[in-house]
């Protein structure tokens, strides 16, 4: 098995060499921006390490790999558009940068990017492999479209958020996972139960994102705290919160939440007063680890020699937080 | 082989049967909107036609070949974002009548469908056919960049313009036609033929639409006269004008270009008029033609018995105005 690190590393080459500038400039200059920008690169690096450990061959995941990680930032980029968001990762998104109808046609031009790179692999394979990616790049649509519409929707439930994170988030992670299955040739029930166990991590993962938001330490985080509640970001902490809250508390939450002339500093830490009060962070812990729990045993079950899913264990729990 | 009219029943009706309408709701109605909106079906058609052409099984084309459709309406649905444009086939665009985030996320899902439907082809065929898929889909975006580009260049030439044209319009008039001989197992150098007519035929068609801007009868056209003059479109026209005007009609045309002030009717008939005594609705016809008469050469030249031709030669001859 190659270690975590060999296959971050493997990802980060793969982009250096790749060259995404062409012609018309003003097309490929916001792609070549978006795409330089060095992230976790962690959807590539799960399509390898997951084709590692079905024993294929990660050079030909490479490619197809890279496609996951294009897709994602198309998301991103037309997200940033539609959240009117200024920066990405600490830098100007491109909307903000350059302006909405590049940033429109140049993640569009991304998203063909995208399918260019999923599909070249084994042509035996393709009917697969494009089968998982429309089928995931269709849900995160969804998802999207549920985040956005949960913004002006009053009775918004736990269920419909974690729905919500299933496909805004989770079944990218799945997919990511499923397709180095795929790739390495892997047992289809096999394909299927690393799917399950991408999900599951997924919003695991997500939750994590959602509690940093509010605990995170900002120079471990690498974003300022509290931005999900200074945006009335209806998270599992904010659902959570609404939900276990006593009558006064509930109007605490609202006095917050209601009134827009409040300063953000003092709105994030009254919040976030009102959900240590409310034990929010230990519910959303106890989320994170019921998710993760499911994630390990489904991990458990794979038909897999244990040595193999070292790699894989260890991202994973890096992504929830237990490294720290 | 079918006769045309069988061949545009068969795509509506397909269009007719198929349901778009999912969850959420807010996603899809837009979908369900545009789709249902009767434009010609050129590009299905012209998958069909060609399939039928070369002995193909057109059942067999009718999926793939809605892809196109659905991708077409895509671009539409995210040019009339970038232009802002308020109507599109005498209805509200769904930017105008939703708003730009649901155009641009309804755009980004149709953007799956066209490739869910593009893919519903025999497995053994999809290599072939995603990559003139993706290539197409690419060409289109780089197209419309070089659209937009050209609204604030000044040094436009119709050499440009010709490029950009088969870009945004051309290739995908092409890619039709190949992908129904694709779909028909045609032999690899026709399936290249048909492609180069339908270059030849798509920059012809374009030409075609930008000759009706000036000199279309508005009941026959569908929209008003003038609306290219009136944004100071640099079309064919515009650009010739330009290149043959004497230093007179040259201030002329500037006068009506360089003054918002002018009244859109009177700019309109002035360019128009200009146009004619600089004869630029026969320079246009002549380029009609010639690009014509380059398609009618290859279709000629194609190994399939001349009564196979009929249809498409009919329809061809329609997209340029030479049935009315």
């Amino acid at each position: 098995m190659y270690p975590l690190k060999l296959i971050q590393n493997r990802i980060i080459a793969a982009f250096g060499s790749e060259q995404f500038l062409n012609e018309p400039i003003k097309l490929y200059e916001p792609i070549t921006y978006t795409l330089g920008q060095s992230g976790k690169r962690l959807r590539p690096v799960l399509v390898l390490l997951s084709c590692d450990l079905f024993g294929g061959d990660i050079e030909k995941a490479v490619l197809p790999a890279m496609g996951l990680e294009i897709f994602h930032n198309f998301t991103l980029l037309h997200d940033d558009i539609m959240d009117d968001a200024p920066l990405r990762r600490g830098k100007e998104t491109v909307h903000k940068k350059w302006n909405d109808n590049t940033a429109i046609l140049s993640g569009d031009t991304m998203f063909v990017l995208a399918y260019e790179y999923v599909a070249k692999t084994d042509p035996g394979l393709l009917p697969d492999v494009l089968r998982l990616f429309n089928d995931t790049a269709r849900k995160v649509c969804e998802g999207q479209q549920y985040d956005m519409n949960f913004e002006s929707q009053t009775n918004v439930t736990i269920h419909d958020y974690m729905m919500m994170i299933q496909l805004k988030t989770a079944v990218l992670i799945a997919c990511s996972l499923k397709l180095g299955a795929i790739i390495a040739q892997a047992d289809p029930v096999e394909a299927e139960k690393i799917y399950a166990f991408g999900i599951e991590l997924g919003l695991a993962f997500q939750l994590q994102d959602d509690y940093l938001d509010a605990f995170g330490d900002t120079a471990v985080f690498g974003k300022e705290v509290g931005g999900d509640i200074i945006t009335n970001k209806k998270t599992f902490l904010y659902l959570k919160a609404f939900e276990v809250a006593s009558p006064d508390d509930l109007s605490r939450l609202d006095h917050f939440f209601s009134n827009p002339e409040i300063e953000a500093s003092e709105k994030v830490r009254g919040v976030i007063h009102l959900y240590e009060n409310l034990k929010i962070d230990q519910y959303t812990r106890q989320e994170i680890e019921s998710h993760f729990q499911k994630a390990t045993v489904i991990l458990d079950g794979l038909s897999v020699a244990e040595e193999n899913k070292e790699e894989i264990r260890s991202l994973a729990l890096g992504m929830v937080g237990r490294n720290r």
